[in-house]
Formats: structure tokens, sequence, C-alpha cells
């Protein structure tokens, strides 16, 4: 199948597969089966061997998934078979805790740089990376080739600063702000936002 | 229909519609379509007129939907009529970003209170909220009615507290540590891992 064709709701379990992966592979683990995998992640086997099967065939009828090849395979469908520069803007609170987090470089990513409009921040440290000026942010983030932007700004700058960020030719923002931005289709948008998933749960709560 | 029925993916695109309807009438608009709804989210109309079908009928063939209407049900759907009272765990980097988050009050929730395990933050301020010491959190829970956590703990403790929350009755938790949770049927859990989304993105991006 052409996975250009594959529905996103199916990428987006892609990188839940590989995280439980992940995790079974430093537990020492060498198989896993499909019912396993789901009984982790709270899916179904045949929703996740109907995933998997929309990239080619990884595992044997009845002898399971071998965890490091599927892994392997999963980084290679997800690109995650390089590590991915990419930018953090915003050095409040959020943007602190994002520069603090340990997690981003096994799993993908290095954080390059990080910027802030507010000058008295300019030049102080944000975790191990200095804060630095907006003010050359599309010639920076060009000059470096960055292509994946976190956006840890004010939900009232967000869109002027998403403008300034598809000006420089980045394709794909993970958004902070509570907000929906406009970008165009060739531009990717993720939106991290807490209150949407404690909404979601409240449904299942009796008051 | 009966709403227990509805598809949890069904139940997620609620308070997404929620956000955008809020903000509609923030900007001082009174009526919008499905058209206009998912032009703003990126979802087809066709969806979004089946997703609100299911709870109802909410609007009229032609005239579109009444915009306080419509989040009012909405509000009422996801039991969001009423504020709820949310503790707080971890008063590191990321809790303190989410204790300083002024996001959550308009939307239904207020933190109520704020735990941490190290003795050296007990008893100091993250945000507007004095951090207190697990040891007793079962019984504050309780005592406090609180069904809803945001879990902001290192992985390595994610678990450890889990068991804990279960133990208080909590209903529903936030998790942002990058791990899964074994939690019983009743009890919801949603993650927020950064790294989940960037990897999405990745699959759509050229190397």
């Amino acid at each position: 199948m052409n996975p250009s064709k594959v529905p996103d709701i199916v990428i987006g379990r892609l990188p839940l597969y590989l995280r439980a992966l992940t995790q079974m592979a430093q537990d020492g683990k060498e198989i896993t089966s499909s019912q396993e995998l789901g009984g982790e992640l709270g899916i179904s086997s045949a929703q996740i061997r109907k995933d998997l099967s929309q990239f080619g065939e990884f595992g044997k009828q009845g002898t399971g998934y071998n965890i490091e090849f599927l892994a392997d395979q999963l980084k290679r469908i997800l690109h995650l078979d390089q590590i991915w520069d990419v930018a953090l803007i915003g050095a409040g609170d959020l943007g602190t805790a994002i520069a603090n987090y340990g997690g981003f470089i096994d799993r993908g990513f290095r954080i390059r740089s990080v910027y802030d409009n507010d000058p008295s921040k300019i030049g102080t440290w944000a975790g191990a990376y200095e804060v630095h000026s907006v003010d050359q942010l599309e010639k920076d983030l060009r000059d470096m080739g960055i292509k994946i932007v976190m956006l840890a700004v004010p939900a009232s700058h967000a869109q002027e600063v998403t403008e300034r960020l598809i000006a420089a030719d980045v394709k794909a923002i993970l958004c902070y702000a509570p907000i929906s931005l406009s970008v165009p289709d060739s531009v990717k948008v993720q939106y991290i936002d807490p209150v949407l998933h404690l909404q979601h749960m409240t449904f299942y709560l009796s008051k």
C-alpha cells in the first residue's frame, strides 16, 4: 500500500506502538504479540494488526513480532532513523520545562535553539540553552535548516509567530497555545492542550 | 442515541468544537455552520454534523448553529456545567508551568491542591499554590472529593503514584510522564507526550 494513503489516525498510533515496543526492549523482552501490545495500550489486537499491515509484513502468523525489528521498521516509516533539529519558541515557565525535559533526544529530536521576544530573557538560559531574540528568527531557522518548531508562546502571539515560521519554511509546529492556528496545507500542526484531555475525560465522570 | 454508546473518538472531538465555538463567541459571532467550524478545525463538515447528531438536533437545516446554544449543549454533554476540582502531583518545572497556566478556570477546572514528594519543595509555592507533601495524599484527595489528577512526576514514579490515586478513588488522570499507566477500566487516563506528536508529524516530512 502507498504509505501516503494511510489515514492520519493510523499514523498517529504508530508512535504509541513505538513507545510501547521501546519500553519492552528496555525491559529485556525480544518477542511480543499484537495481543500483548494491545493490552498494554488499550487498543484491540485486530486494530494493531490492521494498522501494521498497511506498511508491510512484520511478523509471522503464530510467532509474534520481533520487538527490535518492528521498532526499527516503525522508526524508518516515521522518519526517525535520523535525529531532527527542533527550535523552541518561548522561554517562560512552559518553555523552560520543555527545554529541561530529557526525553527528546532518545526519541529522535534535539532542541537546537531557544527563542523569546522578552528583552529581559535574551541571553539568559533555559535549561542548557541560551535564549535568543526572535529578531532574526526567519534567518536563523533557514540557516539551520530547521523544519520543526515547538511553540510555547501565549495564545495572543501564536498566530503572528506562526506566520514567521511559515515564512522561514518550517513544516511542522507543535503548538502549546490553546488556539487553532491557520496554516497552509503544506504545514502540519499538532496541539498540546491539557484542557481538551480533561474535558474529554469529564464526559465519563458522574457529577 | 444513548450517549454512553458514542465512540470515544467522537467524544474526543467535542472539546475541540467547544474550544472553537468559545473563540467565535469571544470574537462576537452569534451563528456558525458546520462548514465554518470544519474549516477552522480541519475536520469535514459532514463529520461535524454526524458527531453532533449523536447527541440531538442542535441547528436547523440552512440556518446554521447558534454558537452560544451549541456551546452550552456541549458543556452539558461533557459535564462542564460545573467546575471540577483537580489536584496536581509534581511541582518540578513542568508542574510549576501547569500551576501557573491561567487557562483552566475558564474551561471548567480549578487546581485545588499541589503535591510533591521532595522535602525541599514542601511548603514552597508553585504559582499560587502551596506545595503539600504526598504523605497524606490518599486522605487529602478523599477529603476534598477530588476525582481528577494531573500527574507531572517522573516516569519512574508515575505508576506508583497512580496506585495511590486509584486507592484514593480518583477516576481521571492526565499523565505527563511518557509511559502507559496500568489502571482498572473504571479509571480514565489521557496522556500528554509531546514526542508522540512530533513523531506523528515527521511521517509527513521529507528527510
